[in-house]
């Protein structure tokens, strides 16, 4: 592993994502068990990061962790039409358990709408019941043909967010308070800018009225999916007859959303800022902040060194920091260089006798300008004072990930008007992220996926895209309000 | 609900404890799934606090969370002769997905030393791989014929260490800290006196060579085993051919060991504390540490009794508290205590217009000494500095639940020389711990057993129980090292 290389994106954009996955292990194809993974301690460490934040802020709006069963009965599955039809091809199914043929299958859940709808109708019989705010954070499956690590996989970490209203307008307030968490916490976390739309009717979740999204530009122009947020009207409501009493004692069925983020979250990361020596982390999402680098010759400058190193440690860990000191024997500076790079370490501290002389450490951002001679700049900073510096150094490289990403998505984003134009930008495999017109059908919409593999996703929120302006579609020339955002999709 | 009362103790033990379940809602059977629970927000927020604390003192001993696939094939579970006989029989078995039927079915993980073996011979090669500390966090299924919230579901929360090693020595050593960390856990944050120690070969894990444990005591006499740590020797090794080569070039299976503890320490610690006006919870437990009920009758007054509760949870919060201002209208507040109590919250505030004017509150500790008319003591506390006061009442509340369970564990245990004061101990239903001297035979184990329904819970360590003296066997006269704890067992 440490001798192969990182396969560059120019070459093979599939295999680099691979490539990075493999040699920052964050996780592999588990193999034995078809479309599943196994995620790895550092992939993981970035997981739980992701967790921590969103969970924080899903307290700070009101929800409730809980747990729901694993495994579904099948006949809940099929209450809500739609959501049958869109789940059932997918499902895992338990047929036997205790050594016993079970009388009814349960399913292992895709999503849990149908199993939380129960129990909301057990919990839920008056107005002061609601809202009813709860996330879980669960393992699910879905048995999908073709998988991708992180992107794609047959059993996925994720959280689930259900809540239950009282009217329709405060359902559609939370829908769109949780795709701001999501949106903000993209911008703010993992430094990825997203833009928030609505589905059409055609990517629809399975049993919403309406599913809002917030998508993000990967570096090969293609768009990913990062986090969803569902009105679900009254539909699972009426299939589970989760019905209240209002102040006036009259009953109706509540309103509810779900909504969710998962492990793709970490595939949009990579593919967000990584490049062709690995991965790229921002530090909010970094498990390792710093990695420390001692040189030396001989055994009186080792002690020296090591004393330093884990003076500087010890300052940047008061600060909160995780830092490494990589103290291993046998193995060249290059060679620890090279591994932190590819773990997506945001800051490398060399240190050495020179330096101690002079009361100063040499520091390498994870990306860097490059100097004079095109090699990547190393910065010297003064011991004293070094917390202060490195925090720094890592909010600003926090903030510069966000704007290069963002840069990135501008320089390829494009308004096209005309049908010729658009074949263009989607021909020969290549995606950019394409403002167009669109006649508001969904016959259109897959005649446009038919011919150029590029899917509507979304129609942008006010201020997502360009200012609305009136028309006419990119295929049919029929009327249209607004464009819309094609890509090619993850 | 908030009608119906909490059975007592003495009337129906069983009762009881679903009772103080439901009361708090911390849970209830999932009923359209066998044997499976829905852990509700209450229930959920003490298993969070005991994730985070637990999680934290295994990063503190260098263990690296990661995520193994739900999904197990069935040929793994038969690599290991024992672990095949112990498992089988509860397996919950996929035998379809994505609309077709499997080659091979998989099941879902009971536990994950199979999978995981799987992949430590793919990770490990060389010493310098080991020792290699793993931990997951996640659900796994057991299809059990009896269900009892918490204690055994058919779909439990758990965390699973595996580690792999050079050495039997360090094998071992691991076991024996984990099983450490356990017992530490316990005391220090769940306030539960436990007895470590090593469990017969016919209570040992599948698979295992020895198998540690913590053992607790319950409030009717009866054992509850509440973690439990494996030295599984190279069989898992050798099943899964996970070798690796030492420093002088020679190969040899790794030695691993496997430890868990899961949401039926939520059950042990309800029945450890918890008296017959509902849920006890230590304030380390606690998802809220303080309850502040404002006491008014006119408006004037509750502006200013709730402007004085707002000053003082905002001091308490500062001090990392949790509190709850409980300011429901149309509510009497001995409704509010009530509720409160029985969702096991450790301190309450009262504060009324007599309190602004004297710069007091009163306070009320879930568990309070009686005053002279035999009603619970309240205490009058100053608002200046309250801060303090309150982190001193709930740490001395802390050590006040730990030292009442010990007494009572103490009181409810005693040393039993001869048969007839044995059986005596377990009739009619009831249950203490008893030291008692055993022949070390599984023969003698199960007849006693059969005869009185207590089982050796564990050979206790070194200074967990009486001082090691030789003795004659209470069943069968032969023979015995040490007197061996015996119990009946949830």
């Amino acid at each position: 592993m440490a001798e192969a290389k990182i396969t560059p994106r120019s070459e093979d954009y599939a295999q680099w994502y691979q490539d990075v996955i493999a040699h920052a292990e964050l996780a592999e194809q588990a193999g034995v068990v078809k479309g599943c993974m196994v995620i790895r301690p550092h992939g993981y460490a970035i997981w739980e990061k992701m967790q921590q934040d969103l969970d924080r802020r899903f307290k700070a709006t009101g929800h409730k962790n809980a747990c729901f069963p694993l495994l579904i009965p099948m006949s809940f599955i099929a209450k809500e039409a739609e959501h049958v039809d869109g789940f059932a091809p997918e499902l895992a199914i338990v047929t036997h358990a205790g050594g016993k043929e079970l009388e009814e299958p349960y399913c292992i859940r895709p999503t849990s709408e149908t199993i939380i709808g129960h129990f909301f109708s057990k919990w839920i019989s008056s107005h002061r019941d609601l809202p009813m705010l709860i996330n879980q954070w669960a393992n699910v499956m879905r048995w999908e043909l073709r998988t991708r690590i992180f992107l794609r996989t047959g059993e996925f970490l994720w959280q689930e967010g259900h809540t239950a209203h009282a009217t329709h307008a405060d359902a559609r307030e939370e829908v769109y308070r949780m795709l701001d968490v999501y949106a903000d916490f993209a911008r703010e976390v993992m430094a990825m800018p997203t833009i928030r739309g609505v589905k059409t009717a055609n990517e629809r979740f399975a049993g919403a009225v309406e599913t809002t999204c917030i998508e993000a530009f990967m570096q090969d122009g293609k768009a990913l999916q990062a986090g969803t947020s569902h009105d679900l009207g009254q539909n699972f409501g009426k299939a589970f007859d989760v019905q209240f009493q209002d102040a006036e004692g009259k009953r109706d069925y509540v309103w509810q959303t779900s909504w969710g983020v998962s492990t793709r979250l970490v595939g949009a990361l990579i593919m967000t800022h990584s490049d062709d020596d690995g991965l790229v982390l921002p530090p909010k999402m970094a498990p390792i902040h710093v990695a420390i680098v001692p040189i030396y010759r001989k055994d009186d400058e080792r002690a020296a060194v090591l004393a330093a190193a884990n003076k500087i440690a010890a300052e940047l860990r008061d600060d909160g920091l995780v830092v490494e000191i990589d103290d291993r024997e046998g193995m060249k500076p290059g060679a620890k260089y090279y591994e932190w790079e590819r773990k997506g370490v945001p800051l490398r501290i060399e240190i050495g006798p020179r330096d101690l002389e002079a009361g100063t450490v040499m520091t390498k951002l994870r990306i860097a300008e490059t100097d004079a001679n095109g090699k990547p700049k190393k910065d010297v900073v003064p011991m004293e004072g070094i917390g202060v510096t490195v925090g720094r150094m890592l909010d600003d490289f926090q903030q510069a990930l966000y704007d290069r990403a963002l840069a990135l998505r501008e320089a390829n984003t494009v308004s096209v008007d005309t049908w010729a134009e658009f074949e263009a930008v989607f021909a020969d495999g290549a995606s950019k992220f394409v403002w167009a017109h669109w006649d508001g059908t969904t016959e259109t919409e897959l005649a446009i996926k038919d011919a150029t593999k590029a899917t509507i996703r979304c129609i942008p929120l006010d201020g997502e895209g360009p200012a609305p302006q009136a028309g006419a579609c990119i295929r049919t020339g029929k009327p249209s309000a607004q464009r819309v955002l094609f890509a090619k999709n993850y």
